[in-house]
């Protein structure tokens, strides 16, 4: 066990939901360790992750898992609000605390569609044991629920008059626009011909993306070995098939 | 407008993702209306609840929203925890409120899972245009999903050891309960034959839900005309091909 403050568990070798974590950990500084990154000898690794799981007081349905102290909480958007909460990454003010928390909560809803795009019927099968119906929900997700929940954003930053179209809340940067420029960033691997279709139509959310991503943290993070690539074992998967053709060639 | 307190938005004629809300105000004792259950013109129905989603500075993605003077929020694991924090069900220490937003999260989870038996493709089709593939996830769901989920939630209670097995955090019934009593009474009513099966594995969660529907607040409002049954027309549904043949006949 590292002598970090906050210790991550969650699966090595994909940014899946553990990385809405990681960004608000990066964002705020914080001490910390991703034990599923480090190596056995160390208490690291899947295996450690899982033992994590069932061992605390109050068990977690699954990762990710932050232990903090003797405190030891899941489900990412819970995580993120107290990381979010506790560094500041918020107003403290009763109505921003719960606005992020339901920005964030909305984010968590796009993941898991995504993930469902190629996991439609089973989560423990494979992709190719469910490739056609896979094929149909991947279409109505691009063309009804991207533009859906990306619209939705666009509409929350034009309200916040306070924010000048370029915030989710008040007048700054808050924790839950971390979640929607990795929600973004998964769509643009998973789906980039139906994103250059949708981003157009976005241009407030596509914006912000670029936003966060020069934030210093984000940047430097995002740069280094730490940061782990997505891939066909994460959530947001690109496979052609599940894309739309290229309008542009 | 009527002058509650509380003012729930949310689809009437379902339990659906409001009754998660719902049980808490009632459990609550609040003073609060369902505005999708008020004459239209009292400014109720569907048209005023959809009319509320766009309309505030923070819009919400989609049902349920609670007014509170002029505090709008959404996402219902949201408003659970707003309320169940502001009328003390659940105690006040930094923890126990994590490890409620917690379950309350795994118990939208499951929710979710849930709709997609009969949805697994596409939200805005009917389950007609999706039978087969909603066959093959609800088979998964059944044999696999509803056993793990809700012996997730049998493991907390015996971990729980402050709980003597009959409450999810310290020695007192809390808020998320009435989340964990919901899901069990929709897949009681979704899937009659499976749970008949499962119920055997997780006598504790069975237990909780009993003495959740003897609190007398909520018996009073499950018996009450508000009180909106599980129908096919929401999020738990009975179709006797997504359920297995009755192993008792």
């Amino acid at each position: 066990m590292s002598d970090a403050k906050f210790h991550l568990y969650y699966w090595p070798g994909l940014p899946g939901r553990g990385e809405f974590v990681r960004l608000v950990l990066e964002e705020a500084g914080a001490d910390w360790v991703d034990v599923g990154l480090l190596p056995e000898s160390q208490g690291g690794g899947a295996r450690a992750m899982m033992e994590a799981l069932g061992q605390g007081a109050v068990p977690a349905y699954a990762p990710p898992v932050l232990k903090v102290g003797d405190l030891e909480i899941a489900q990412a958007p819970n995580i993120c609000s107290y990381l979010g909460e506790r560094f500041g990454l918020v107003p403290p003010d009763e109505a921003a605390r719960l606005h992020a928390r339901q920005f964030q909560l909305t984010v968590a809803d796009v993941v898991a569609e995504a993930h469902d795009t190629h996991h439609p019927i089973a989560v423990m099968k494979t992709y190719e044991e469910q490739k056609e119906p896979a094929k149909a929900h991947a279409e109505v997700f691009r063309t009804q629920r991207i533009p859906k929940y990306l619209g939705y954003f666009e509409r929350v930053l034009k309200a916040n008059t306070r924010g000048g179209g370029r915030y989710l809340i008040g007048s700054d940067f808050s924790y839950p626009e971390l979640g929607l420029f990795q929600i973004v960033e998964g769509l643009l691997y998973a789906f980039p011909n139906a994103m250059r279709r949708i981003a157009s139509q976005v241009p407030g959310v596509m914006a912000l993306r670029e936003r966060i991503a020069e934030r210093p943290r984000i940047a430097a993070y995002k740069s280094s070995k730490r940061a782990q690539p997505f891939n066909p074992k994460g959530i947001f998967r690109h496979y052609a098939e599940l894309d739309e053709p290229n309008a542009m060639k």
